[in-house]
């Protein structure tokens, strides 16, 4: 694994776009997680200075109504036995995708019934392949490098709106990267700060309500040139705070497929860790004050067999 | 900050024992997670020297049914969406005092009505004061050190069941330290390994079902010399791999109070962490293989607001 | 109580339309339920003759995905005990506004604020008034007339789609009443069948995810003429096949304020028991076979503290 | 199947007692309930004389802590929609099995893998067979009787505590039935009333909390002349106000099988419909006033397919 083939070099797969499918082994269900080496983890640890920390998932309630409708937000009981001294608390009805997340490798597929590594719904739905445990029980953790679009955008002398359907291509990214000043490395977490969580958390509650029936936000841009851009910078993970991490919405016109669909190909292909609706306003703020724009990120992702999401449980340490 | 008081230089609290409410402010609601410096945290990023990562969660539904009787467990739900190339999923009846956890300084008062700095059980009621959010924002982060009682108990040529109710002394806690050979610092996570973690998740369901109506662990004994030792190391938070920390079951006749359950000093008085439920057998190994008893733990928080508890969330890098 | 007002003898009510607030006494939370009396049900009962039984309510899951988008569907699980012979069930997420139901008086109020005589959202929220505990202590029974809209239509020779707006006047009405060949009296329980259940149930998946996206349905015309007539019939309630029982979508132009939703006059001013989403058509097919339009209807509301919404629960037979 | 058979002509059974499965056919999955033909129900109607009404529901949350510590208690929201006139509310962790209830006949069997009518488990797991919605589909109703345990054993003398395991015979039953006056039918419902309900009802929090640790409670006994007497009498339903109909605890020495726990004949031979935690003291109350002991009998079972119990959703009329 020392030497990781180029997008270019990757096989071609059956509905279009490269495939990284047995790259680790046939029976792999970590993905581009694998790439998190003890080595890694240790240099990136080798990155905290201040010991300031940056945790990045939004509180429970601070997205709702869920922003897909088909998911829910989680309800909360405080319970006080009789004659004690203190409480218990319950959750129900908690859709991790809902809120700061992390989706698993089978949360979405290159295809219907064709998810990363040749894993099917089957597996998925009976908890065999891909879940969230897999990662949980490897652990995440690395260099993250901060991509500011606002500020790059800001920068360049280019118009932006957080809440706009705005895609981020290669030459967007690029910006971003050159103003946090570092490369990408293998094994490396992208956090690409689009603005959009910090505008939604300033928008009052009725906004809010009728959000779900008309989304848009600025992202990945739908092309391969993106998917070829990522894939060799060998990064493990892409957590956002957008919703989707790509721009929305997405291009359901077969001839866009699969990149009219990023998940399909940056999951279901390339087995990288999405991450969306993440915190990362205070990180940002951050960076751009020392201007240092790369951190030891953690997260604990949920111990949950078969598990579709978890929870972000992410911090950043400076 | 700089110096905190020894145990005996606090002021008697009104029930027994010694209270540090005020310590941090009147309006604290971190307690000793204060001492969780930046500073602090650095320090204790240094630490990781092979970037190994010992995830410390239990999985979900690997405590079941729950210890506690009052409590359930989680119910998971895998969803797919028609048409979709995939999947969501949804929990209920998730009581995080279940699994791996932290308690919130909401969870257990030093008497009825009485939490952490005067807290009051309306506070915590909404989520006021002393929830698990204060923590989440704050953040978790610090050296650990194990203390592996099987170990220390077994060279010191000692008998030991790890589901019986041996009390913990200061004694026993010396003996541990002294394996790990290093001592506590202002704002350290005390890892303590019972072995009872290990003995249940080996156990037959038949068993696990009948242990609720009869439950007993090892733990820190009920007394003040305890209670004492735990202060006067400054420790941020002990995490053990029982349900309770403290040697189960407490002693309930007034005369015992408030020692008799440690939880009314530790959290009530204390503004201590505890963690209980933890996975620790990997780490323990681990510690025991290489000799090095000291981590940079991680832990994130649920950022829930009013939350009495959280998952653990914890990860220990070596 | 021997002789209720007819409407044009009811005082103006604020925002429009007529108030029966107080009729029943200042304190009343079952309104037009309260006409439920032991004579009536008796009277009701004689009408069984052949003891068949129409079970009234839509199976569990059978109105999926939630035709309001804030609402969701049941979650179940089967449970088995170790060691025992049986089963038990645990259902989460159980909406009863989104299958088969009664809307309770505290589910729509005349304006915000503004429920039935004169309950706050204080008062609804805290459980203290309207809510369906009242009308299930009090218990729901009577003569039931079923109104066969999509045969009343047939036999006029007018067109009808179950699923299109129509809006059903005062002489759709009448139609339908006289297709039933009886006359209503005061507790009685009007079954508007118009069709949309029957359509419901026999749409494929993909049509069930599209419809909460843009909802229509036949049923009760946005008019004063139809509050009038309905007010005047004196019936205790209306129970529909529909989700809103009236014409969907709803007037929200302030100019059609309060007949535009007229669960604001029906639930608001009347204290009429509205039941939504009721399974119709066998008893209606029952009826055209045997020209017996008249039933007796019992139904046992969930006796829920606060609840806002009941399952119907609801029986007929003739 | 105008004649059923009397106990002692039915085959034995492997395990003990004698069974009634084939009955009704191979395919049934109704058991006695039957028995409850239209004419039958007619017939029942004909009861009503005055139209009173007598819920037969405990209020949820009325029964907790669970009496089974294996179920838990229901947790309601109200949700309040921005902008909007009013209420919906949703409920989780809703167990029928904890409040007023019908036992379905895939509930307990008569042997682990032998339910009513040679059902596996596998069929009640997957609502193959003999769950609650076949009620559902074919209704509930008929000819109640009354059993007033407490007064008939203070008519005749007897000490009786409502709290106690007092077994209740055919000699305990007979006197009850005198009391009543009447004689059972075919089809009919035996509603049980030994007072422990209303006895529970007036209990402490704290005496209710501990409960569930030391259950005990009057009912059937464990006899094979019990079982013998109930057949014989060709009821449908027994409907009790304990949490098990039959004395509690059950005798679990395998000499006394399957009397001991007389579930596995009523349920899993007899195929005889359960009702557990009634509130009957009201009509209890009433038949003692007016001397009238029978009633209309109407219950609505839960439409859930699948289901495994169903709340009580009675009423009796007289």
């Amino acid at each position: 694994m020392t030497e990781l083939p180029s997008y270019q070099d990757l096989p071609a797969a059956p509905r279009g776009g490269r495939s990284a499918w047995g790259l680790f082994g046939p029976n792999d269900n970590l993905g581009l997680v694998t790439l998190m080496t003890p080595e890694r983890v240790a240099a990136a640890a080798a990155l905290v200075r201040t010991g300031r920390m940056y945790p990045l998932d939004v509180e429970l309630g601070g997205i709702a109504p869920a922003l897909a409708r088909n998911r829910g937000t989680s309800r909360h009981a405080v319970v006080h036995q009789a004659g004690s001294a203190g409480f218990d608390d319950v959750y129900d009805n908690v859709w991790p995708q809902a809120g700061s997340q992390w989706d698993s490798l089978g949360h979405v597929g290159y295809a219907p019934d064709e998810f990363f590594n040749g894993a099917t719904e089957a597996d998925i739905w009976t908890g065999v392949r891909n879940t969230i445990d897999h990662w949980a029980r490897h652990g995440i953790a690395g260099r993250a490098v901060l991509l500011d679009i606002p500020r790059a955008m800001a920068k360049a002398g280019r118009d932006y709106e957080p809440e706009a359907p705005t895609a981020i291509g290669v030459a967007e990214l690029e910006l971003a990267r050159q103003l946090a000043g570092v490369d990408f490395g293998a094994g490396d977490i992208m956090l690409l700060n689009t603005g959009f969580g910090a505008w939604y958390a300033a928008q009052p509650a009725g906004l809010r309500e009728r959000l779900p029936h008309r989304l848009s936000a600025p992202g990945l841009a739908h092309t391969e040139a993106v998917a070829e851009y990522l894939w060799d910078l060998h990064v493990s993970a892409i957590a956002s705070d957008t919703f989707a991490v790509e721009v929305w919405p997405p291009e359901r016109d077969p001839a866009a497929y699969p990149f009219g669909f990023l998940h399909h190909m940056l999951i279901g292909q390339f087995g990288m860790a999405l991450g969306e609706l993440w915190w990362l306003q205070d990180l940002a703020d951050s960076c751009a004050a020392d201007d240092v724009y790369e951190s030891f990120l953690v997260s604990v992702p949920m111990n949950a067999p078969g598990g579709i999401g978890s929870p972000a449980n992410a911090v950043a340490i400076k």
